[in-house]
This record gives structure tokens, C-alpha cells and sequence, in this order.
């Protein structure tokens, strides 16, 4: 880290900042400027945060140098990482499709959407029982009742399934039934889930908080791999800006950014990135020419009717129509395209 | 609600709308304009989200009219809401000043603060035995060790104090020891946690989300009436924006917007709104202008040597000298200031 | 427009602002609903402000339904306008690249890039000879002698060029020699800039406001329509957001907003819209794929002693591989390809 | 500036990095860690951005250790600077407060308010009588007559007024009348105005872009200290944030910070701020409390006929009570109240 000191700081408060770093373990360099000094201090102490210093006497500011992140980081590991959900190679040259409604609401409902999305290619299907809402009032998921639908629709198509955990308490239930668990944007700051989660083994979809850094998102799966998880599939689902067209900003150059500094795989929520089925197809397609290594789209057979992000969810048709523009596209920015029989066979 | 209609949506579109709208249990009343037609919906359906039409054809938009939020709002109930930690009003004449570390340290670091807030007029105790932290190498608190340690130091001078809770299974634990829960700001939307929190009838202090519209922030706080709660007191914290020059930017705006929407009592926190101590004292001194109802501010005996947030804690020095700013500002504002004295008496 | 009343208005309060509004020349309805009072009122206004009703007594807020701009909207103008930059079609079905340094330096710089570029295949050159700049300390540009330098260098390759003016004094000097003139993204509220620019009848490159809204973009478009000047092609270049990893974040859903809105061409520019040369290849192929209509780049023959924007230049080799992988890119997505060839023939 | 190198960057990388470095007139301070290696460059070289160092081979960033501004700087100039606008001071013990209608719309609503705000104990009169609208549809403003009217209010009431400028070539003839210009925040980097404007030496009252960090504002406030001008006042007037509850999110911290790093005044403007008269009250006491030298608010005998802003606008009658509310608490925080009539004496 390298110590910015104040303009007129004392030859002393550079010593007792020098010291301190020492007791803390580094070795320093102090460098002086014509108007500032600043001290290097060499040493690889992560845990320790710049806050130790910052406060002694004559400090202006701390530079961190070295990234916080360790175990996510592709310093670390450069080859990148592919996680299996079910048999399906996630961050490997094939784009992944994970589709189905946001919310289980019956058993006839999902079961139509995990057969349509099966037949239209898609390679994982998803769907949730458990539900964070804003409201009190809203439908808030069929919880075990959902996850059950969800198994059976698996056992029916041969879709491995992705659902979301909201509580620590229903952890290992989910991961009975759930061959992915889903972190949510609200809950990837929610420390204990991460760990707790991170715990079963189970490859965890860790969406991005709709205000959180990239360097915080990576923090957050870094919570998971400290567990001794090393599955984890970023989902980029937009940020919260100004701009009120669309529900957020979805953040594509998030996943150039994921690329470069972490060796997990990355995929894209247009659907609650947008908030809106008229922009998914859009930026499906701008996700795959980016790079993304898979995308998560919300389905359902009668969207005016959805307990639940209707708005923005696509009518099989228009699904259908998705996944026929993605395959050109996919082959055009020097993917595969993961088809649905190439999985079964 | 009102439902707009694209331009060129035909009549059979509005009746199907119109149709709609009142098998859910409106009445309906179509405007036709000269480029568009709108349709009046009249009748009391919160838990009807708009996403049950906008996807009708020929629907363009539909704008809510009523408040999403019912429990917490002052159209339901004027008066302002007290809610008491301890022996402590919050939301009266008062100006209420909650203090203390980040973190609970040792049992040393925690009384000589205590002893010291006291001292200089502070009502009730704060510091965290849970500590949500952005990395997994980062303290992470003393958990029941630290409210142990709260306790022994409210047992000494009197204060009562509030901690954090992050996880639900912690909820009961915290509630055995704490006069008062913080559901934190990475928490607001943990609505499992706040249900649970909500449901022990101890007073909740919520923050927040640095994400978080007034309007959500709201509806968190209508999660922990419905869950029968009363006793609810709202923290602003700062918000995420551009700004790189203070950690957050606090909103002080929100205050204003919450004093006239809800009757819940509404403290500011400009320890993690600023995020440096030499903006505490100008930036606590404007929440009480601008109707905060109390302050929450970090203290620690050493920020230099802080295991959490030291940049952003006073020293005890400096709290003194902002407690003497507050007491002329909290009567030219027309607030009593609530002296620790009173308290005692 | 709809006019929303607080609860407990007085019907006194309703038929007051439905006489205001008839005097405004509006119809009133008038909907009495159990908690609120809603007043919808028919006529086309635009210029008519929501301000003139929202501080009736008794109003609680006024809901727009018109958009606030007609001249450059889809719904006055369903065709998409193609708009020429001395030969060259933007807005059609071909993808147009403009590309070059972020500022003339010298003849002979601006030459070997202009070579270059037509060369790779780019169809209009840029290069700013009048640069806003936030320091006062740093280069500002060579001004009418980059001028002449961009003429010389059009003559030589055959390549029209763009280039910014930021005073409404220079407007009529630039227009002189330009083929089209950049309004920056510091300047799209510059609204006498607007006004004089449009009043050339050259085509404007309009840039989005680094925090304006979609809308406000389209009304400083609207400006210009209304000088009298349909050739406006607006530039999505990113905004300002919390994320730092990104100078800025690039809005590639705001592309889709605008082609869904408005009829005029929208192109992108992924050097300001992050930063770094290193995502601008990856967020060109984004912008190609969510349907933008071409692409901005800054080359540089030594982006690392560039005067200007070195960071985000592209070497000439780098932006030799971006046309490379455009190419099946847009075939992919149901563009052509405009090669220089096709445009000289 | 310190240069960090990538991990695995070669000895010969950090060598070229030092030559370029002395090249340029840095003395150069290689640090090798064991991650990573970081030159220290000494020397005062504001107008070298570091992008001519961030492009070399190796480097992964370059951290500025200077700041970029200078002549506005706290560094440089430690006691604040006083600005007299006509003979009021801004910047001393006093709060100034200016205060008038958004838009000059005729002689008689200037003169009944220009009358009110003096009796008031307003110190300065404001009124735009160039105006930059979003919409081109919307009043535009009475150019010159609108600077007579001014005028003639000030010879009346005894008030010098600020009046806002938007054009480099109306600069003069603003000059001519007015006793001080205001830049608009959407002008804050329309650095050709800033100069013109710096130019004729007047006091500048420049308002902060929405989405200019305060950084960029101070770097604005340079162009016009650096054109010979120091007479610039500063104007906090919000940003753009997320939150849809106030037209702007009024950053108050903000006033801390350029107290901290600038000697120039600064002001606080919540009409624009919030948007919404209602909130206009508690946060003018808030600016007070944070350090604020003084006020601008809008005023309008009968805001709900005002062409311009007037949901933001106050009555005669709520302004008065905001100069009440106003005395006792400047000084609870330490300031004079500067009164009219002390001003006239």
C-alpha cells in the first residue's frame, strides 16, 4: 500500500507512520516530495485494511495496491473456471441458457414452461420457491411445495434446476432438491447465506447487488470460495442509476470486466436487467458479443397472468425467437452453441 | 390506478383492459383522448401489482396512484410515532444520540466508550457484536461474547443499547440481550430477517439500503408492521452515488421526504453517510436542522487502532465537542434536548 | 395529463383545477375513487407544463401521459431516418464506423491515422480540432489549424469527417469544413449550441449527456428538429454511475429505448463509454448486437504519448482486429456490412 | 504520481516506465514488492495527465498524488475568500441570501417580489432572464428586457442581483447589468463560457454540474481563477441520484468538502435541490448547519401561475418564514446574521 501524507506533515508523523507499518509487518520506503510524502509500504496483508493507518496523525490517504481479493482472482488462477450444474458446463466455450418463470406458481405452470424451454434448447431450467418481495402483500413463492414441482419438472425434461435461497435456515433443504442455488441481488451482502450456501458444495449463482461494485460482487463470491466452494457462476442483472426507460441499468461492461480479473464464469439476467420482454432479446444478443458465458431469462406461458415479473417475462414464442438469433450470433463471436440434443446424448 | 393505452390501441383492446381490470375487482372509467386513451381504475387492491395489466395488449403504462405502503404511512395515522428504547423516547421533542464503537473489541475498549458517551450526554449504547464485513478476511465481531459485554456495560452506566443482527438465526439470541435490533443497511431488503426481527416486538432500528428509494425503505418497514410491530425507528445512512470525495452521500433530503410520508421516528447516521470524522460533526449538526429526530455516531477510544471503521469514528474528544454544537442547534430548531440527566431522573 | 389529488381534497380543490384546466384549454373528468380523487385531462399541450397545475391547492402530483417530444418521435415518424455524412448512409442496414484520434496533434499524426483507418475499413473519420477539456492546464486543441488538417486528410483517404464545436462562435467556422458536427456529451444541454449547430442543416452527432436521461436526450435532439434540421444521429458514450472500474457505464440498453422511440439513428462510442482500450472491442461487438447503427472509436498511432484520451485509444493493429471481428458480427445480426470499398464504388 | 506496474511485469517494463518518467521531469522511486513493483515519480507536473504513463508496456494504473487543481486550493490560500457581490460579502460570518423569482416574467411580478425578499431581509435579488429549458417549447426567457427590469429592480430596493449567462456571446451584455453571473449547472463545463464569463472579472456564482464530482466542480471554479478572476462563488445544487422522491439529491456533505480543500464560499441552492417548495425549508436550515455561506431560493408571488419552476418555488409568505426560521439558527452554528439593514448602514 502506498501512505499519501499530508502536505506539511512532520518528519516525525512520516517515522511514527513507518513504525507502525513495521509493528504491522511491512517494510516502507518513505519517498519526499516537493509538496507531499508518500511512503511505500511492501508486504502482502489482505486482511489488514487501510484503515489502520489512515487515521494516524499527518495521513492525507491510503492507495491500496493490491487487490482484496485473492481466491477469485485471476492473478491466482488464469485458466478459467467451469462449473457444472447438473452435466452442464458452465464457462466453457458453449453458451448456457437458463431459462423458466420467475416464480413456480403450479405444477401445470411450470411444467409447460420447462417443456417449452427444453424443446426451444434451452439447458437449465429455473424457477423460484422461495421469493424476496418488495411488498408484504405480494406472493412470496409455494416454498418446499414449489421445490418439489421443480424436481419433478426435472425429472420429466432432464433440465438440471437453479432456484434461489433467501434464508439461512433453508439452506440445506433447498440443496436437497436444487442442483444450483441462486444468491439474489438483495441478498449478496447477506454474509452468512454466502457462507452458509457456500457450505453445501452446491455451484452457487451469485447475482450481482443492484448496487454493488464489481470489486464488491467479487468479495462476495470470495466469501464462497473461502468456504471451500469453488463453484461459483457470476450473474451480472443490472445496476440502479438515474435513468428511469428501463427498470435498471444492465452493466455489460461488468462481464469485460469479470474477464479480465477473475477466472470464474459469468452470465447475464436480462430480464431483471431491463424489466421489460421488449428489451430482452436486445440485449441477450449484446450479452453473448460481450463475452458472457451464458444468459438467465425469464419465461412464462401467459405473462399477463404471472404472480410475478410479468413485465418482463417472454412469451414461449418470443423465447423461441430468442434462442434462433443466438445461435448465428453465438457462432459469430467464436462460441459454441450448447445445443439441447448434444446435452442428452 | 390509471392504465394508458399506446397510441392507435384499438376499442376492443381498452374493453379487454376495461374486462380486466374489473374481474379484479375495479371499476373502470376509459378516458379517450386525442392520441391516446387511458383507462381510471377505482378501488383498494395494493397487493395487485400493475404487473397484472401491463402486459394486456395495447397496454403502454399503468401509474399507480396509491402508496404501495399502508401500515407506516401518515394517511393512516398522523401522529408522530414514539417508540422507546429503554426508558429513551425517539420521535418526541427530543434530539436522541445513540453512540458508541463499530465493533465490540474487548470488554475494556467497550466500557471506557460507554463511560466516556455518557459522560458527554449520549442516550443509548451502540456497537456490533455481528458484523457484516464487505471481506471475508475482516474482523468479524465477538458475537455472544459482545453482548455480553453490552450488557455489563449498560449494568454500569444506565445506557441501553442497540446491536445488529444478521442473521435469523442469531434473532432471538440478540433480542435475549439487546433493548433495541439493527437490521443493517446491506439487510433492508432481508425480509425473512426482518420478519423475524420484526416478530420478537423489540424495537428495530432499520438503515436504509445505500440503494434503497425512500419508497422501499418504507415498504421494509411495512414488513415489520404487518409483522405486528409497532415499534419501528428509520436510519438514513447514505446512498450510492458518483461522488468518490465521501464514501456515501448522505440524504438528508430522505428525512424531510420520510417526516411527510410517515409517522415513524427517522435518525441519521453521518458515521457511514460520510465515512470520514472530519465530516461527523458539520453533517450531524445538519440532520438535527433538518428534523432528524436523533443521531447514531461511532466513538471509539483509539480510531487509529480500530478493528472497524476507524476513519469514520470520533475521537471521545471530538464527540464532546459535537454534543456542545448540538444542544444551542436542537433549541434553535424548536427540539428539547434530551440530557442524560433527565434520563437518570 | 393526469392530475393526481392528495387525499382529504375538497371537491371545492377538484373543480378548481378542472377550471384551471379548461382555461388552459383542456376537457376534465374528473374520477372519484374511495381513497383519492384523480382528474384526466384531454388536449395536446406539450408546451404546457405539468408546473402550471401541480401547485393547485389540494394536488398531490401531475402524471404526464404525452412524451414531451414529437419531432423526432416514432410515433409521428414511423420509418427510420437514414442520415448522410458527405457519402456515407447512417441509420440504414449497413454499420458505420467512424473512427480516429480524440484530437488533432499534427499533420502528420492525423494522416497516418486517416490512412490507417480507411485502410481497416472505417467509413468517416474524427478527431476534435476544439477540445473541452476539464483542466484548464491541459491541451485544448489546434483549433482552425486542425480544421484545415482534417480537410487535407479528407481529401487525401476520400473519408468525410465529424468533429466537435463547443463555442456557438465557432459554429459557423467548423461547419465550414466539416461534413458533420459533434455536440459532446458537456455540451447536449448547451442549448443555444443545439440551436445554432441545427441551424447549418449539417448533420449533428449528437452526444448523450453523461446524466442525462434517454429523454432529455431525445428533447436536445428535438432542439435541433425543431431549428429546422432532421439530421441528427445521436451517440450513446456512457454515464455516470458508482461503479469505478469503468471511467463510465455504457447504457447499451438505452440504444434499444431510443430505436423503440424515436425514428433517428443511435451509434455508440465504447472508448468514452469506458475508458480503456482494452473493453472497447468487446463493447463494440455489444453495441453491434443490440442493434446500434455504428460505432465511434479512438485510434491512435501511440495511444501511449496520445495528447489526449490515451487510455482508451486503440493501436492501429488492435482496431485492425476489431473491423475483423465486426464483420460476421454484423452479418450475424441481420446487418450489412458497409465496406469503404462499397462506399467509394 | 505513483505508477503501479502488473504483477509479472519485467525489470526492463519498470526500467522504460522510469526513463519515460525522467523524460517528462519526474526524479523516479522504483519500490519492488513481492506482488507487485511501484514507481514513485516526484515532481509538480499538474498539467501532465497520467495518461501519458498508463499506456506503457506493464503499467497496470497510475495514481495521482497531486491534486489537480491549484488556484482554488486550500494548499495555496488558507484563509477564505471573501467575493462582494455589489457591496454584500460572501464568504465572511455573514449568510447571504439570494433570493427571486426562476424567470423575470414581467415588471410587476419582479418588483412585488424584489420588494418582498428586501422587506424580508433577502441581501441579494435573483431572476433568470436568459433561461436553459429542457423542452424547446417551453418560455425561453426576456433576454434583454429581462436584465432591464433587473435594473430597475435593483435601483428600487437597493439589492444587486446575479442573473445567469448561457451563451459566450451574451457575456458583455450581461456584464453590463448584472453584478454578478451565474453559470448554470448545465453549463459547469462549458469551459468557453467559464473563460468568457471569468473574463470580464465580475463575481462568478458557479453552480455544480448534476453529475460533476466536486473535484470537476473545483477544476471548473480553475478555469475562471485561471483566466484572472477570483471572484468566484461557489453553488451546491444537487445531484443525480436513483432516488425518484426529490428532483435532485441535495449533497450537503459536499459543502464540507469544498471547505475542506477550497478557500472560495460556498452556497446552497434547495429549490433546485429538492424541486419541491415543501422541502425547500428544512433544507435551507440544513445548509446552515453544515457551513454554508449562504442561500439562493426561488420566490414567485403566485408559483402555481409561475412559467418556470414553480413547484419549487416559494410564497412570499413561506419565504418569510424561512428568514425567521434562519436567524436564530445561524447563530446557534456561530455565524452573524447578516440583516439588510445592517447592510444599507
Amino acid at each position: 500500500m502506498i501512505v499519501v501524507m499530508r502536505p506539511g506533515a512532520t518528519r516525525e508523523e512520516v517515522l511514527s507512520v513507518c513504525r507502525r507499518l513495521e509493528e504491522l509487518g511491512f517494510r516502507t520506503h518513505p519517498i519526499y516530495g516537493q509538496e507531499k510524502t508518500v511512503v511505500g509500504a511492501i508486504g502482502d496483508k489482505r486482511a489488514l485494511s487501510s484503515e489502520a493507518i489512515v487515521n494516524l496523525p499527518g495521513v492525507e490517504k491510503v492507495v491500496p495496491i493490491l487487490k482484496p481479493y485473492k481466491l477469485v482472482s485471476r492473478e491466482l488462477k488464469d485458466t478459467s473456471t467451469i462449473v457444472r450444474v447438473g452435466e452442464i458446463p458452465v464457462g466453457g466455450r458453449g453458451i448456457v441458457v437458463m431459462a423458466g418463470p420467475c416464480a413456480v406458481e403450479s405444477e401445470e405452470q411450470l411444467l409447460s414452461v420447462a417443456r417449452f424451454v427444453k424443446a426451444a434448447g434451452a439447458h437449465i431450467l429455473r424457477g423460484g420457491a422461495f421469493k424476496p418481495r418488495t411488498s408484504p402483500y405480494a406472493f412470496q413463492g409455494l416454498e418446499e411445495e414449489g421445490l418439489k414441482m421443480l424436481a419433478r419438472a426435472r425429472q420429466e425434461t432432464g433440465l438440471p434446476f437453479v432456484t434461489e435461497v433467501v434464508d439461512t435456515r433453508d439452506v440445506a433443504l433447498v440443496a436437497e432438491y436444487a442442483d444450483a442455488l441462486q444468491i439474489g441481488a438483495r441478498n449478496m451482502q447477506n454474509f452468512r447465506l454466502l457462507q452458509e450456501a457456500g457450505a453445501t458444495g452446491k455451484p452457487i449463482l451469485l447475482k450481482r447487488g443492484f448496487a454493488a461494485t464489481v470489486e464488491e460482487w467479487l468479495m462476495a463470491a470470495e466469501y464462497i470460495l473461502d468456504a471451500g466452494n469453488p463453484n461459483v457462476i457470476l450473474c451480472e442483472r443490472g445496476i440502479r442509476t438515474f435513468e428511469p426507460a428501463t427498470r435498471f441499468t444492465l452493466d455489460l461492461s461488468a462481464v469485460a470486466v469479470v474477464k479480465e480479473n477473475s477466472h470464474l464464469p459469468v452470465i447475464v439476467d436480462p430480464s431483471h436487467g431491463t424489466g421489460s420482454w421488449k428489451y430482452v432479446l436486445p440485449l441477450a444478443r449484446a450479452a453473448v458479443a460481450v463475452g458472457a458465458d451464458g444468459l438467465l431469462i425469464e419465461v412464462h406461458p401467459d405473462p399477463a397472468r404471472a404472480l410475478c415479473d410479468g413485465p418482463q417475462s417472454l412469451h414461449p414464442e418470443t423465447f423461441d425467437r430468442l434462442m434462433g438469433e443466438l445461435t448465428p450470433l453465438a457462432v459469430a463471436v467464436g462460441r459454441d452453441w450448447v445445443t439441447s440434443g448434444s446435452m442428452a446424448g
